[in-house]
């Protein structure tokens, strides 16, 4: 088809037509007004393209010195910061999400910051494990995998674009060439990004296929993307439905794939802490809930405490403050249709309506009323499948206990998540029952959480952005956190009796 | 059925009768005679108290000191010691090894040694790159996954043995409890094995779950048992058709396998080399290929080479090395029957028989005569998947490459690997080729060689027992090699603001 007036795509270190098989243009989140631009949908030929080019990119990239991977790194987060303002609204116009701070103070220099920490590690070695057997001449590295294809998820912009996020800072700094799928709900945005990356790659002379990226291909193009042979690894943050097609068609060819989908953070509050500080608490937990409109992998969906007045108060001080709250916008219509969707399996599965649930009075473009719900322990434990439905958006159940002991019961029941956190008197009242808690939590989630709401995932060396399935597809690994996050894109390499001037300069410099 | 007369099972820390849904009897290989014992094929209510009893003993394990582990892990290894001769019997009857030097003097010292190593990896916390961020107070490090299911392989009775090797090893020393899947056909080794297993654990003071064992169960059992959601993970070592059912099963539910399958092993042999020391390579290639009745996961099935006289005269030597060798016993009628299977589909695909491929003369139990096959380059390009097909046990095939550019496309299409070797001239003339082979081979094998056989893989922390798949599961693991293999039997787990008296002792250690 004609691709005339269509965005172009970057393949192969240049801004190209697609081979298109149709189009899509973005859509203001805030009035439902069309973008002007109309964007591709490539046909696999693009992708072909592209993973040509990225399998010529890595045979020059694993020749690189480190530094210059780095400075790729570096001179592309420089040319986001000088251009936060252009790329922040053109964001905020996609997402929805505030100029500021959001966009601007928040989200940009976290982006920012990430490349800077990933140019970091791309020139360390540590990393990477290097390991001497010195007697028997074997050792062994962890090597970049090779090309890489990251699908960015449509709620962090920036932070987690394809072809600007941690996945893809991760992936290039263990040196591997990226192939970013856009996220057809803000594809301006990755088009400013994929701009400033395509020209920091080439001023940092790296290999023309290093930074790729496409806007959008049909689904079953993208099962056969995944598993070409040509593809390192995959990384994937979106919903649960399209992550687990995906790892069934990479796992069927033992394609290594890395998947963040879903997560309900489940919340404990112990009844020596509502007794202490449930005003508090209530403040935390219902700005966690409606932050950036619900729509973090890390929002607390599932409240758990135990019956009795306190839990009473808490409920009605949180209702209060999504009463008063402002109704946020939705990414885009597919969120608010699931999340609406989701509260309806809620509901449906004996979930009661404390505020919200119904369409916003004065909002036009895609919003849902901020909602919460609570249900009973017993109702949990007779559909606890159900009610453990991730509903992304501003929306929350709170999980009423008749006691401790159901409370442990209702834990037990819980799915692999992401972060798990209890809330516990400061003065050890409730000890005793937060081991329990934590004991139960402690396998079931991929960062346990002390009094402090799971939303804000630092860029720390010690953080874990992971998970036991379903949250993520390996518990092993974290897609957050340098250089942790970066072995993902990893294969071990070991070399056995081989030659010292052949050896890969990483272990050379440590041979001799 | 009634399980009288049955060896009885290690569960919970007791050896008790199966609930059997059948049973099935050991065979001495080398005299296809059956032994007396009949062993049960357990019913799922046996995988089940299994089950049971590891959450258990995982619950205490997670307290215990970490020198209790190795301890236990000491203890078993010095019992082993000290039963050597019994085993070795028992295995060597069963195997139709030789008690010496192979059971007695080689695989049973790698067997202590690698449970002595485990010990002191347990003992150690840095390869659970415990990690730190003092100022956000987010704390990370690798934890035991859970309870562990080791299959171990047929072909090394005790250093792969699911209830004694380098899996169960690795497993145990990460702190997880095993229960082991004997292989069925040396189901005494098995329970010799277990019975030391037992007991120290229980002189260690170890839960009564840490250590169980079953002999066999139903393949609809095995892939209910790897999609459990009481286990952390699984071990596999076996064939491709059988690892693949229980890869598809655990990949479904998230459950994290670590698979190794098949590996032809190429080893490329250039030009420069053969001019320079022919004969010696063939007594290198003859030898690893015969070795253990070429039963090694590591055995090289595919040798190539250049067209020309010297070729001629390589093949012609490893044939007089094939004629002269005594035909080894297979371990059993499964294996024959796969080798004779395998080598007809590398026959069907072009392949010519230069020696072998027919029933020994002498030999009365499962047995192959020593095969060595040939196929010339344009005969792979038109079947290279029926040509790489992995023939398990004393038979190899010789690809003969037109010149150095088709080796080069011969190559390009080669699977994952555990192995991939390289013999070159020492003066430097194959320099050029040997650049263009390493690159083509290292993304295709876990551990790359040069000038050495690859069978023999020594528990170096430098190794690499691993690569791409279908070698393995996933290319970022080995299962040999300590620490590196423990790896694989934990989660990443981080604590954020936990208070620091709740953190496990590894970090409180660390952050106080």
């Amino acid at each position: 088809m004609s691709t005339e007036g269509f965005a172009p795509i970057l393949i192969d270190g240049k801004w190209r037509p697609a081979t298109a098989v149709g189009s899509f243009v973005g859509e203001n989140p805030v009035t439902r007004e069309p973008s002007p631009t109309q964007y591709p949908i490539s046909d696999w030929a693009d992708i072909n393209a592209a993973l040509t080019a990225a399998v010529s990119a890595f045979e020059v990239m694993q020749e690189l010195p480190r530094k210059q991977i780095a400075a790729f790194l570096r001179s592309y987060a420089e040319a986001l910061e000088s251009k936060t303002d252009h790329i922040a609204t053109a964001a905020a116009e996609e997402t929805g999400y505030a100029f500021s701070p959001r966009l601007r103070e928040i989200e940009m220099p976290r982006t920012v910051g990430q490349l800077k920490k990933a140019a970091a590690a791309a020139e360390d070695v540590s990393w990477r494990l290097p390991t001497i057997d010195a007697e028997l001449k074997i050792y062994s590295v962890l090597e970049a995998i090779g090309p890489t294809v990251v699908f960015g998820p449509n709620n962090f912009p920036l932070a987690f674009n394809g072809i600007s996020g941690g996945d893809f800072a991760a992936a290039l700094a263990a040196g591997n060439p990226v192939i970013a799928k856009a996220h057809p709900s803000h594809p301006a945005t990755c088009r400013l990004l994929a701009e400033c990356a395509q020209k920091a790659a080439s001023q940092a002379n790296m290999p023309e296929g290093t930074v790729q990226m496409l806007y959008k291909f049909r689904p079953e193009d993208g099962l056969r993307l995944v598993q070409d042979p040509r593809l390192g690894a995959v990384a994937f943050t979106g919903s649960r439905s399209a992550g687990m097609k995906l790892k069934a068609a990479a796992d069927a060819v033992g394609k290594p794939i890395y998947l963040e989908m879903s997560s309900i953070n489940p919340i404990v509050i112990l009844p020596g802490a509502l007794e202490e500080r449930s005003g508090e608490i209530a403040n935390e937990i219902a700005s966690s809930v409606l932050l950036g409109t619900g729509q973090f992998c890390t929002k607390p969906g599932l409240i758990l405490a135990l019956k009795g007045e306190l839990t009473e108060s808490l409920i009605k001080n949180v209702r209060e403050k999504f009463a008063d709250a402002p109704c946020g916008t939705l990414l885009d219509r597919r969120t608010q249709d699931h999340l609406v969707g989701s509260i309806n399996v809620l509901v449906r599965a004996g979930a009661t309506v404390v505020y919200g649930n119904e369409a916003p009075k004065v909002h036009r473009g895609n919003a849902w009323a901020n909602t919460l719900l609570r249900a009973t322990g017993e109702q949990f434990l007779r559909s606890p499948q159900e009610l453990m439905t991730e509903a992304f958006g501003n929306s929350t159940l709170v999980l009423v206990a008749d006691d401790l002991q159901q409370l442990y019961r209702l834990l037990s029941h819980c799915e692999g998540n992401l972060t798990g956190c209890v809330y516990s008197a400061r003065d050890g009242r409730d000890d005793v029952a937060y081991d329990r808690v934590a004991k139960l939590l402690r396998p079931r989630v991929g960062r346990l959480l002390n009094d402090k709401v799971p939303t804000g995932v630092a860029v720390s060396p010690g953080m874990n952005h992971g998970g036991p399935f379903p949250a993520t597809g390996h518990p092993h690994f974290t897609s957050v956190g340098l250089p942790a996050a970066m072995r993902r894109f990893t294969r071990l390499a070991c070399y056995d009796n081989v030659r010292p001037n052949r050896l890969p300069s990483i272990l050379r410099e440590l041979v001799s």
